[in-house]
């Protein structure tokens, strides 16, 4: 065929598709609908709304011909179902914390964050251009899905108990609502962890039924109302110095997309890593504010506590990685970074936020 | 005209450039080039290479219609004169920093960071979600241009100094190469700032023309071969807290873009600036160590030193928000977010930093 003569058939096949369906869009450009299971309820706005966020900048940079709907816990499958119903292709994307599966696999914390883990840089460092990132990539291909880091909370709270703390000894018995290797580690030093979904938590705490739970930041917990029943908030947050949450889509369906898409979604979830933890800066400061007005009482934990809790967290990682070389291979990794990473964090970072902490007080 | 004939119509017009341009690329996708002005020069690689990593996300986001061509500092106008040819159309995008054009007007510093201003998550938070956001917005279009964060150094140090530093009275006369506010600051207590050229720091130093220089962190700073010439590197940079990046686009160029492309634009802004944070938190522990075993001596500096300065610091503020309507807003909104925010920071972050700092040591 001459080469006038092919680009007049090609034209032609361009126009047959193009007046039906949609003059103005590209061959390159399908329209693709997914599905998005999210672990968060609605109420849990910043956590929900970072699928959005992801949803809406992909439909802006694909002239809308890319469609993900959000759906948020319970709608289509259970929150903590997220990853298996995007692993079976029941939804072709999620927004879920890795961490939420460590009954499948305890390597899946390293995604997330594990007690006594990176601070929240520290894990977009080794996530984003560190070990971490081909680590993950393999932990997760292995598991059918590409996962993108996709906003965190930045630290959270150690929690709301209805007794104040004296020292170890006080967690003995006590019922302690917490997920993932922290409720290991506070078993190690005699509490009883709770794995409880975050609508129950309220109810749970008022009756008694537990005496104290852990869950989010100033933010996402005063929109569960904890401190109507339980007055003691602790800080920091030990077993969450940082949560990354992650979308994570089928192999299969990212195999499928056209570049383009498997750009938009990767730049958008980077778009979304750094809008989430500004959206949380801005509203936990204000939160924590009202929630002292309101009669909170913010206490930090007894040291002898949190050097326990360290202990304990070192041992069963120590026993994991014998166990588990899935876990090994991320910890050992993780564990190096952090090494590495302390000294300059200490000169840089920590540093410059003691001089500010010590000179501007509201 | 009926429906059905303005169908065909239109797709005839499809059909005409279609078949003789781009069969497979749509209307709506045109083919644009613009060129970016680095205030960078390639050997510093992370901030030259955020301006890479736009250009390259852009050209996936675009199935490589949009593309942009990024030009080191000299290459079309020396570093410091970015924004002014982006103002003036030469060129239609510059990746550089807010602060270098204090001499235009002090408040362009609150785009980046002003000494003893917010770190680098606070600025985030404020820069896209607290007020910073509209104020930020309103004071860069009224320059002609929009302003997209674009990265960041995180805190950086204090530089490096030929002699050590004992008191305040060591900086009296002391002639230290430092850019911005902190210029200000070090007169005030007797030093002598220089503004002098990334390149040519490392020769005056050398040759004693200056007593001390500050650029950036480790990875940058081991990059220039300040360590060979001078012995003492302080921390922490209370000049530089954080260091937030702008990708600055002429109005009139923004407003002639599709939807779509502005969108890859900001989107991709925001991989770049999580993206730039975790290269460096990568880079410059190693590049710390290296320092040290190569001989580098680490010093705080003095803390008399940095009240002194911290009070200089809120004097020149005081003394700017008379004359400054645009800094006074600015610094206004920025201060009272720091103030909010700072309770909070040192409750999470700083809490959970200092417990890590105090249990992982390499």
């Amino acid at each position: 065929m001459k080469r006038r003569e092919f680009l007049k058939a090609a034209s032609v096949g361009v126009v047959g598709s193009a007046a039906v369906a949609a003059p103005a869009i590209a061959q390159s450009a399908p329209t693709v609908r997914w599905r998005m299971a999210s672990s968060f309820p609605k109420t849990l706005d910043l956590l929900y709304g970072a699928g959005e966020v992801l949803s809406k900048a992909v439909a802006e940079l694909t002239d809308g011909k890319f469609q993900i709907q959000v759906f948020a816990a319970g709608e289509i499958v259970p929150g903590l179902q997220a990853l298996d119903a995007t692993q079976n292709n029941v939804v072709e994307i999620c927004h879920t914390a890795a961490y939420y599966y460590v009954g499948k696999n305890p390597a899946w914390a390293l995604g997330t964050h594990i007690p006594f883990g990176l601070n929240t840089r520290q894990q977009n460092a080794w996530a984003y251009h560190g070990e971490g990132k081909d680590l993950l990539a393999e932990f997760f291909r292995k598991a059918g899905v590409v996962g993108l880091p996709a906003g965190n909370t930045g630290c959270q709270m150690g929690g709301w108990f209805r007794k104040e703390l004296k020292s170890v000894e006080d967690l003995k018995g006590l019922k302690f609502r917490m997920s993932g290797l922290g409720g290991q580690i506070i078993a190690k030093l005699g509490g009883v962890p709770q794995q409880i979904g975050p609508a129950d938590i309220y109810p749970a705490l008022e009756r008694g039924t537990i005496d104290a739970a852990e869950f989010s930041g100033p933010h996402d917990d005063e929109r569960l109302g904890l401190f109507r029943v339980a007055p003691f908030y602790y800080y920091p947050g030990w077993w969450d110095g940082t949560s990354m949450e992650h979308f994570f889509i089928n192999n299969d369906q990212w195999e499928k997309l056209p570049k383009a898409y498997q750009a938009a979604l990767t730049t958008a979830a980077g778009l979304v890593n750094v809008d989430t933890v500004a959206r949380y800066d801005v509203l936990n400061p204000p939160a924590l504010r009202r929630l002292v007005e309101k009669g909170t009482q913010l206490r930090p934990f007894p040291q002898e506590m949190v050097a326990a809790a360290y202990k304990a967290a070192m041992e069963l990682y120590s026993d994991l990685s014998k166990t588990n070389p899935d876990f090994k291979k991320l910890y050992d990794s993780m564990r190096k970074f952090q090494l590495e990473s302390n000294p300059w964090y200490q000169a840089s970072e920590y540093s410059y936020d003691s001089v500010m902490l010590r000179n501007v007080k509201g």
